[in-house]
């Protein structure tokens, strides 16, 4: 029998990552590698009393079919949340999604024909290159620094690129860098996007993670054209597993993802909406999410130490101040997918980071998880992490001194 | 500012049939419109019992993200209801999706390219062409008759179009037709499908919703060859707002859908997931599946009676043998888009058959729920809808007079 799969769906197999992502089930095995909230925090209680609250007030409307942008009160709270960090939206602006992923591959979907260019940061998130490669987009990558994605080299990307659809970004605690773009280059970004003509995708799960330092409004908060599309989720104050995340836009994005998402999925879980919003009226998600800063400043400040402690001295990374992600730099005669398979031997698990680059993939660097791993776990793995660059260090410069014999 | 769709989401907008089913929310109107299952059936005190226990006993895990697959237990339960019916499959051929809907739609990202022909019955399931076409899909259409889809006219389109990618089929109380494919012709469409080397995309929302008659096996029961892709869903045994479905396929297509429904949306809700399981184990799902028939039953009945009673009599039906539809065709002078707005000013809404057609629209065609309303309500809907089809039919005949003259 002859398997006629679509041209886009020939490229899609297990990834490496999957490889190690499911070797951290191993109870030995200390898993840095994945990007899971800390399940110690779920408030677990308070959603039984909120099960219990939507099932005996709206059992029935919460089980049956329901509007595909979502059930409204919920949407009112996302408005709340976006009006408190300076994107004021009206309701017709916004659409609950099944996690931000979700929005992800509907805005794909919406915006990308075959062979259209994407500009996006070097490194960036690997799901959304997957969900745009399925609509066979390009990627043009843009460099970052310590302060985000480059504005002189966007500007050049933008040129070099007159019909780029758009700049995807991750403002905030970037996921795989843990990277903050600055004030400075959010506004020089939407001064390019406007010049330019490009719309802008701003991903920002990571946003109210903020553990340190000052919280810098988001991009779209100086959007004065209508063209950034703002995605966030639920999956990082509250629940993953729900899978509720949300699109803001203005109303002509907005009715376009309806009709996408109609045909997508439907309508997203109403039971888990409405458990959502009635968990939020019951209970103070902003002392949750303080909880959860906590803890994960924590982690992070302990995982930085590490660092310092434990890792030789000509490794770079970046500290974040806020989300769930730090970035490490090797040298660059390293390979980091040596290094990871090395520390899956030594019972840790950290994800190489070239699967994070669109194109052109830095093989040298790594993602270490923070959240959801206790701090003295965190410390053993990252003592094992330590013996394997030491070690591999060792080899590099052993084969090194070896060769120029 | 320059919107720049993708070619496939320009021709995206609000449907007809949106008006009319929001227009159900009027408490003066009686809704045939929809394919709501009735509410007033959902377990809800058994749901709070499974919910408590879910959190209680695995909270932090139904809370969490989870594998992409689906949550094992439950793809266990799926093997059970499978095997029931005739279809043994192991584990790595059952993926959880976010409802059938996106089973339907990761099928069209996994099988079409651009300008693919997908053979369909006539009529079939609106929003699987919407899906369909957002892959740039080609319908070719196939009669129907009381039995389904007429075999004769299937072979003569598969040699018409030998690259056919597959066969759309829901051959159990079709949506929106009511009809089932007989057992012959399931035997005949496998062995058309195994001669014209085409797959089969085998939609059974419905199949467990049968009220009279015998049962006849899937059309997988009869695949040899690995090449019926099987779906189906939660949504009409147990409760739509969960977003639950599934996808039965050879190892092949399933470790493909993984990693689709991964860039689509990570996973279907994890809690939903294990909410579903534990009712399971918790009720006796088969005794619940026996009640939904019974109310559809007597619902479907008094339909059927008053079709007879307060129907013109040159209009043809046919009686479902399980389901939520029977669909109505009017004398061929009458056009069911008029038709079904005059009977919103009658305050009953039904939905004209038209958008159910891939291609060539049948436009003297209406389908009419029986699922979502009480017998006391469709009886006074019936005869609304009544009055309206003996009034435009009277004026058909007199302006048909009219012009003779």
């Amino acid at each position: 029998m002859h398997h006629k799969f679509a041209k886009r769906a020939s490229s899609v197999t297990s990834s490496d990552m999957r490889i190690i992502l499911t070797a951290g089930e191993r109870p030995e095995l200390i898993s840095l590698a994945g990007g899971l909230p800390a399940p110690e925090l779920f408030p677990i209680d308070a959603l039984k009393a909120a099960s219990e609250a939507v099932l005996t007030e709206e059992g029935a409307a919460s089980l049956q079919y329901s509007a595909t942008e979502g059930y409204t009160p919920l949407r009112k709270i996302i408005i709340g949340r976006m009006d408190a960090i300076g994107i004021p939206v009206e309701l017709n602006q916004v659409m609950i999604t099944s996690g931000s992923q979700q929005a992800i591959d509907l805005t794909g979907r919406l915006l990308i024909d075959e062979g259209d260019t994407i500009i996006c940061e070097s490194p960036t998130y690997l799901a959304a290159i997957n969900a745009f490669k399925t609509y066979d987009a390009n990627f043009v990558e843009v460099e970052m620094d310590e302060d985000g994605m480059i504005m002189e080299i966007l500007e050049k990307r933008l040129q070099e690129n007159p019909n780029a659809k758009f700049i995807y970004t991750i403002p905030d605690f970037q996921n795989p860098s843990g990277r903050t773009l600055s004030l400075e280059r959010r506004k020089r970004m939407i001064e390019l996007a406007n010049r330019y003509d490009v719309l802008i995708l701003e991903d920002n799960p990571y946003g109210a993670i903020r553990f340190s330092g000052t919280a810098i409004p988001p991009i779209k908060h100086f959007d004065t054209e209508g063209r950034v599309i703002y995605l966030s989720t639920f999956s990082k104050i509250f629940a993953p597993g729900l899978r509720l995340g949300w699109i803001c836009a203005d109303e002509v994005f907005i009715e376009k993802y309806i009709g996408l998402k109609e045909s997508a999925d439907m309508h997203s879980d109403g039971f888990a909406q409405r458990l959502t919003a009635k968990y939020m009226e019951l209970n103070d998600i902003e002392a949750h999410i303080e909880k959860i800063k906590a803890v994960y400043k924590e982690r992070c400040t302990a995982m930085v130490a590490c660092i310092e402690q434990y890792f030789p001295n000509d490794i770079s990374y970046v500290e974040p101040e806020g989300g769930l992600f730090i970035w490490v730099e090797l040298p660059a005669s390293m390979d980091s997918r040596k290094i990871a398979l090395a520390c899956l031997e030594n019972n840790v698990a950290v994800i190489p980071g070239a699967a994070f680059f669109a194109n052109k993939a830095q093989t040298n660097t790594l993602r270490l998880n923070f959240s959801n791993t206790s701090e003295a776990r965190i410390i053993e793995g990252m003592k094992r992490i330590g013996e394997v660059l030491h070690r591999e260090l060792n080899e590099i410069t052993i084969t090194a001194g070896t060769t120029t014999r």
